[in-house]
């Protein structure tokens, strides 16, 4: 941590900051400029972040240095992970597929989606039961009932599923049927929710806030971690810019740049950043392409009557290009694609591992 | 509503949307243009919005021309509604100040900073008991004993106090003590948070989120409101741009859009936005000039001692010019400053007149 | 066009604005709703896009549903064009790799990045000779001495060069040894150097601002477009948002989104908005697979020395890993490599196309 | 300057940074922590920022953490600055305010809104002759014949006249007549607009670029500055945002965060960034409760037939409320309304300071 003084500051506010920083136990290394002073914080990084420096007399700025996040850091974690939902994979190795309907609606509706999302090489099945909408009066998805849906749709084709939880009191409900829980974006920094799906023993999509940056990102991941919960895969879905012509800006950068700095697997959500169909298919060869270790995306039989975001939904048509479009980008990368029942390299996280 | 074809469009596909909008008796009136057609649709538009219109053949957009909130809209209720919070009013006719520590952390401070608003003229104080904080290992809050706090520092002064709550586990707990629930802006989206928070019956403080346009953030007031809770007051706070040098944006202009658009007041978070000291003043004029009902502001006894959010806070030195500030500006705007236990207007909202 | 009525316009109001369409000789077509009108117009839309309709009496709105660009639009152009700098060509059948030093420092320099990038397959050259700079103190371009260094270099290699040209009045200088004259980002709405590099008579390389949405970038082309010079490639070259971990935020669904509406080739620029070496090369692979038509590159043999933008800059030992990435994403695009001395397609745009 | 060396690291990369420094004659001071070295450099910060420093192996990061601007620098120049329009000051002590039609439509119209600027106070005229606009196809103003009506109606109303100039080939044409120059907001980095203007000795309005950051925006006045004329005037006129319901948001913040890091007057421009004319008045209060040291406003005698920006011009009902708006909330601010004529302060900026 840099702390940076005014070029007005004198000794006496520079020794404030010095003697505050050896009384938690810390270095303070002062380097004199003709118009400016910065001293280097050298020891407990959480512990300077806590002390109130900002409000020092004579303190410019405090920058700080190092990374926030601990548990999920690529620092004191330096091998990737590879999380396991169910038998189906997620790691750096592969890119796994996972698909299904943005709603569950109907059973029928359901079974449809999940069967062309299977077809299309999906390993692990997503489906949202309860739905988080920006209007009182849109479709609030049908809760329970739909994870029932989904449960049995999943079991009979023998893949897991992953759905959304959006507040703590659903979180025992889901975790009891749901393989995987997806935190979505409106949620990325509800901090109960964070904690209770962490202690859910099951593994975490978190999707990225609309407008989060990387690092709050990261640090909401540390937060489940915290529970002693490692098994995190984060989501890319695009960001909240100025540009009209796209629902939100799918931020490919964030895939390396968060997997430098986490051993957590990032995957992209293409489906909900594009907000067109014709979109959706260019995304996913760029989310491979840039390094995601997997792909999330809506399916849907009949969009055009769907109840919630059917005009980004891939129809039945797509699904043979979607196979092979996930084929292909992944050889072009050096990857295979996940299939469900892979073998488990020993020392990954997953439900297994934790057992 | 609009909808706008593509320019390959035919009469089939044009048709199609005009009988699925008579199905649900709406009118559809088509404007055939050369190259374009477009489709208004009158009727009622919640019922359209909820319609997969996007993924209709030969649809290119959706144009949404009307507001999708109703009970907290001004064409609803045109007469602008004043809350009551105890015996204090917010509301367009006056400015209220709100004021007191950002979070609390022993009951000196929380003592010394609330004498400190009531001082400055604040009629309503303000506390933090539940923080929700970006890094786990950052101050959380005191909970329940910080709440216990802010509960007797508020007695004894004889003023009401707005505290945030976070989850929606925490709403009957904090309601019981608390004259008005905050609603933060990492939770305004947060929807099963806003639908307890509206049902426990007491004036709701919704702040805007970090990068929530004015119409989310209305139709999360919206949600509260479904609830049968119409004691809303929004509050402004900065948004998320690309300028580094603040914190957070302060979008002044929201805050005549917002009151043209619904009958809540409208308030002004000077303190988050600015994240420095020194701006906080020019914010508060700022934000009382174009026209906020209120303004509320972090005030420390000892700042370079905080646990939250230290540099941003007034201190005991900035209470006088506060309340200068504060008379000044309102009287600039021909508005009052708005008093405790001042006459209360019949047909406004608030404890009693739900009573 | 559509004209939204605020809910209070009287027929008053709404006979204004149809007296004013038909005045022109337009149609307007009136939809009367319950709370609001919106009134459809048709026929010539840039003449209504002169009129101030937004200040007629009762209006609220008034939105334009289709595009205000004509020469460069996919609707009066429906094939995509091929640019053709000297023999290399730009189109949607090819991926056409440009590489070279971001600035010419030195003839030594410049040589060697130049064999690098032929090394690496590029069948076009660039380099700054007039470099925009934030700063008046820092490394301003060699100008003309370096214009004639490219020059020299490139004719050794046996390839044509893009450069940029920053001020109106450098236009012809440029323009007399530059294959490709670029528009910087931050020059991209300097309307009066966009007409005269159209004059030019070159094709123009056209990089999107730094905050430009789409409909303007391409409005930036129809201005140099409208001066007859069809020669034109958009450049993708990453957006300011708020996220502070990559210098821009490449939005690369920008890419499929300008190639629906335009038949001008969109190429990808990963070397400045990655801001980092580490991220260049994940963000070429993610531009091949979103579909553009070529990628622009830095490179530089000594990246520790450079005066301009040396940590982006790929070096040596990643030239073969280009080659390789460039023909892989390529393959699984169902494209080819361009290559230098390409048959040319009759019709295409391009040098001896206006000769 | 700070330079955050990697976790991995060796003291080979550390001292190749150290001797880098001390061979351009800096001093590096090095502070090692347990997972990260970090190096404060001394000296010349203008000669570390050439240097490519973020491309030596082992470097992670460099952060500047003093200001790059020197001669607009609040820190080189504590005296706020007092830049005169011919007899019109603007400055820290007063509130001017600029007025006149956007763009100059013909003489009666000019006339008019002049007429209309002075009636509300008005010191110093605006208009436009030469616009920049996003299409080709809008009306692009009257060019010299423009410049000829303002500088006639300007010399009648016996005031000073601000106008833009958009190209440098214009710049002598204009400063023959203009008594300030304004450089608008597309063309904020256009350096070699910059260097002309601010050779042509005529003090200069300097727009914010849509999305510059403050430090960006005082970089261009460095530009100007570095032409040795230092008769500049910073105008903050909103940038983008997400928010689609106002035009641009105006970003009051900027006024104070500017006006504390250098010793130019900042005035703020709240017609382009509301882009309403119910917007335009809240903001012209906020922008001078903030600080603002002037307000420059469009004004039309019938905007319902302007060629441009109509929507947002005050009228002629309007004058009355600008005038007394600006003295109240001039005199709440404890500042004078500007006045032609006034008396000059010895040592000031200006016309006859320079002459």
């Amino acid at each position: 941590m840099v702390v940076v003084m005014r070029s007005g500051a004198d000794e006496t506010d520079i020794d404030k900051v010095v003697k505050a920083i050896s009384e938690v136990g810390g270095d303070a290394f002062v380097s004199r400029g003709k118009n400016q002073t910065i001293i280097g914080l050298v020891g407990d990084l959480t512990q300077f972040a806590e002390m109130p420096l900002h409000a020092f007399p004579g303190v410019e700025d405090v920058i700080r240095v190092s990374k926030p996040y601990k548990l999920v850091s690529m620092e004191t974690h330096p091998r990737p992970s590879t999380v396991w939902v169910g038998d189906s994979p997620i790691g750096r190795e592969t890119v796994t597929l996972i698909a299904g309907p943005c709603a569950v609606e109907t059973e029928e509706q359901t079974i449809d989606a999940c069967k062309m999302a299977k077809s299309a090489g999906a390993t692990i099945l997503r489906g949202g039961a309860y739905k988080p909408r920006t209007s009182p009066y849109a479709f609030q998805g049908l809760g329970e009932a739909g994870l029932d849906i989904l449960h049995e749709v999943a079991r009979d084709l023998q893949l897991p599923f992953v759905t959304e939880v959006v507040t703590p009191a659903d979180v025992d409900t889901v975790a009891a049927k749901a393989d995987m829980l997806q935190v979505g974006a409106r949620n990325m920094q509800n901090f109960q929710l964070l904690k209770e799906v962490g202690m859910a023993g099951k593994p975490v999509l978190l999707k990225r806030g609309l407008t989060a940056t990387i690092d709050e990102w990261i640090m909401a991941a540390e937060y489940i971690a915290h529970t002693g919960n490692l098994q995190i895969v984060l989501c890319e879905r695009g960001i909240r810019t100025y540009e009209p012509m796209t629902r939100n800006t799918l931020d490919v950068s964030a895939v390396p740049v968060a997997q430098s700095l986490t051993h957590l697997p990032v995957i992209v959500d293409p489906s909900h950043s594009g907000g067109k169909r014709e979109l959706v298919m260019a995304l996913i060869k760029a989310g491979i392409a840039v390094g995601a270790d997997g792909i999330i995306v809506d399916v849907h039989p009949r969009p055009e009557v769907a109840l919630c975001d059917g005009p980004q939904a891939l129809i039945k048509d797509d699904m043979l290009a979607l196979r092979e479009t996930v084929a292909r980008f992944a050889a072009a990368s050096d990857r295979q694609v996940a299939s469900a029942g892979q073998q488990r390299a020993s020392g990954a996280w997953g439900r297994s591992a934790t057992a």
